[in-house]
């Protein structure tokens, strides 16, 4: 899509995602809104759910265990984890409006190029070069950048100088001594947290993107040098593909290649077996979740944009059509940073002990993304793909992520229908498949509500349903429809939810 | 239990959910611990999603939709709460050490008496009174009440002064106007969120029941003043039973009553068929989380105790064996105050029509409840119970509530046994039952770690698994085996995680 294109896009969905009870904000709504909050609706908080919940799945079916760890930690962990000197972003001011930006994020914005990393210098070049102006007022912007903590600071008690995290990762490795001795003391071991965190961002954009609060999912694998060149669970997935979009495709303007675990170790795309490991398994993550194979790629961090500890960075993105190719997921060598930094400012010993009775501060793989951006992907996809007729807007989101299961609907508001449409509702009771019973209004009406929700099947009781006990099940996008016997509808709706609607 | 044996009791359940994974802190451990804040550890993080789960799955079930609202927003939305002039704490402080107490609380622990609600005076005689000391150092407690606000502050962009929420309620009101639209304007309707929320308590104390970051679950009932009166969903379960203990029981010194809904009203013990439904809502989302029946009871607020807008006020408690009778949960009658404060501040209409054409603020019923308390109360019950021998601790949970279903053993670590297990976990995969693996060590030792871990199952493969396909499920609690084909290994187990263990 056109940058005009994508805008036009962007706020054709923001409101279609308010209106059907998706995202409402930015908050509070109600009275003066602060950019870079949103809440998740009636209908948004259910998908929200599912997506946390695909996360769970796939990282406790690999053997990962999740920790819960206060939103609020005091100044010294900050201060070791290296965020409270350097997490600022670079600003720059209108000369007319006064408005504030992030001078690197207007200056990639306004040329489409990536500019991570640069110093202030670099910053003022290029916004003179590209001769850019305040995207509010086309003002001059001022010739000069000042740095914005992105630290949200509180107090605790009377005077205890804390924060509200900046990133779950940091906190995932403060019970380090917990997991050794839960882990009892042998390498690889694998922890995640998903939870909140908070970045006071200078001019927050990008509606679900780039807020101030969101939600991060980030898993840690806890691993010695060795064990990231020998990892046994790799020869079980070392013939699986990735979209591999190395520094060097880049750099010669090569599309990704579509590489096997054990080539893109050959090719030296990837350093080690329990990194290309970690990439499958974010891969993974994503597709559970229903982001399509073909709407995704890795793209390698070059050299310049990497944190100056990291040994390897990739970005998992998916191509959006509201905003283009997007990050939605980074998996990082973080190599002995963290625990190193931690056990200085600590003056306690993180380490493990090898089986030849050695001292090591492990390696850190991270795989960091948060849950807000999959979450915007799959509806950015869906309404898309959306069918608009003169009847009705279709909202095609994958049925296992749908936030309602099913519809039930009598066809009408009497002769018993209603009372024969409860009957319905109790059969599917604690099956875990999630109903909406309405019986107001036309039934037309009542089927455009949830096809613009994205509600992949309704059930429709009806007089015959009287005589035979059979209901009319009718799927979403296709409009199909098959009858079934009550007593069947719950293992057909299962079936259904699974693995996609079938008339038989 | 007597104080001193309680006291006793809290401190090895402390220890003990530390050390098994469920608790760690206070955090941050790994430096300075600050009081109040606690984080979910291995295996407590699966048990505390288990709870969140069960409330999503009663409040859902009962047509009940989520959603999640910033954990920050603006200083308006707590001036109109109320929380920003009114939520703060009586402060004592000892004139010998300098703490710092909570001064109702602290009477309220010495005199094992309310004292909620209480004047600065009354405060300061009651310690008179009683001749409280300083808990610390036992030295004298300055002759002075100050008030120390409960609210955390930050600032967004450069200026903006914000709060992190100290409860979910309010912001659970705000997207109101959302809410009418999607229900189409027909009252009640209900939404519950469940979320952090955060109070700079000046000195809390009792492990996870009073934190300084906790999650709460709240859930909100709409509804117009003739329909409390008057709601159908009541009629098919008037005559469920609920342990009621009301202000006049008290007063009398009478025990709890058993009590049906309909006699509940007949008796005016209770106000209304749409409170009297709430109430055995909470009572339902508690029985489903697996606090026993006998374990609980509704304490009604004496009228000093209510906040002065609400209505009518119950209060589910947990009978602790670290704590005595502990409030879990408490449905408020809060009429129409918080959406006419939000009206008034924001000057915005927050109203709905009614079928003859007027336009009504609706009332309010409140089901509050925070996640750490039901989850502390399943430990410190599953703890009380445990049996310790010379050779195991068992950790009773529920079955359903377990941090993990089933351990998978294999007998030795050689003799293609630790394949065969791989054989078992990959029967299992995808069912939702979660499993840990475990082959180093003793089999004795690793059935005594999941015992002390609550974990309800332990499938062992043995060198008969090789010739005949079965393997032994092992129950932790009565120490039975029975055998299985590893092909009905998921049906039995799901069958026994829901029904219980038999032998055949």
């Amino acid at each position: 899509m056109k940058n005009g294109a994508r805008e036009g896009f962007q706020f054709e969905l923001a409101t279609y995602l308010a209106d059907q009870d998706f995202v409402y904000g930015p908050e509070p709504e109600l009275y003066t809104p602060i950019a870079g909050f949103y809440s998740y609706g009636l209908l948004g908080k259910a998908l929200k759910n599912k997506v946390e919940d695909k996360v769970r799945k796939v990282f406790v079916e690999h053997g990962f265990f999740e920790v819960e760890f206060p939103l609020i930690s005091p100044e010294i962990i900050w201060k070791a984890s290296g965020h409270l000197d350097g997490f600022n972003d670079s600003v720059i001011s209108c000369s007319k409006c006064k408005s504030s930006f992030r001078a690197d994020k207007l200056i990639e914005e306004e040329t489409g190029k990536e500019i991570a990393g640069a110093k202030d210098e670099d910053l003022l070049a290029a916004i003179k070069r590209n001769e850019i102006k305040c995207p509010n007022c086309k003002g001059r912007l001022e010739w000069e950048i000042t740095r914005h903590s992105l630290m949200m600071k509180t107090i605790i008690g009377r005077d205890i100088v804390v924060y509200n995290r900046p990133e779950t990762a940091t906190t995932t490795y403060l019970p380090f001594k917990r997991y050794v001795q839960f882990f009892r003391g042998k390498l690889p071991f694998t922890v995640f947290q998903i939870g909140k965190a908070f970045r006071n961002e200078i001019s927050p954009r990008q509606h679900l993107l780039r807020m101030r609060e969101f939600t991060q999912a980030e898993a840690q694998i806890f691993i010695s040098k060795d064990q990231k060149q020998n990892f046994p669970p790799f020869k079980e997935v070392e013939n699986d593909l990735l979209p591999l979009w190395s520094e060097q495709l880049q750099k010669s303007d090569k599309a990704p290649e579509s590489v096997s675990l054990k080539n893109a170790l050959k090719n030296n795309y990837l350093k080690n077996q329990a990194y290309a490991w970690a990439l499958l398994l974010a891969y993974k993550v994503f597709l559970e979740m229903g982001i399509p194979k073909e709407k995704m790629r890795f793209r390698q961090h070059h050299s310049n944009e990497r944190a100056f500890y990291a040994d390897d960075a990739w970005d998992l993105e998916i191509e959006l059509n509201s905003f283009g190719w997007t990050e939605c997921c980074g998996v990082h060598d973080r190599t002995t940073y963290d625990l190193s930094q931690h056990a200085k400012f600590s003056k306690q010993k993180l380490v493990v002990r090898t089986e030849d009775g050695k001292e090591i501060v492990p390696d850190v793989i991270e795989i960091a993304f948060g849950v807000d951006r999959p979450f915007y992907a799959l509806l950015d996809l869906a309404f898309f793909k959306r069918k608009d007729d003169d009847k009705r807007t279709v909202l095609s989101l994958p049925p296992s992520m749908a936030p309602v299961d099913v519809g039930v609907f009598p066809l009408i508001k009497k002769d018993g229908l209603p009372e024969k449409a409860k009957e319905v509702l109790q059969a599917l009771k604690g099956s875990g498949i999630r109903t909406y019973y309405d019986d107001s209004g036309s039934i037309g009406k009542r089927y455009s509500r949830l096809d613009a929700g994205g509600i992949p099947f309704c059930v429709t009781i009806d007089h015959d349903t009287l005589k035979d006990n059979a209901v009319t099940i009718r799927e979403r996008d296709s409009l199909k429809q098959t009858r079934v016997k009550i007593k069947d509808l719950r293992g057909t709706l299962e079936k259904f939810l699974e693995k996609g609607f079938s008339e038989k």
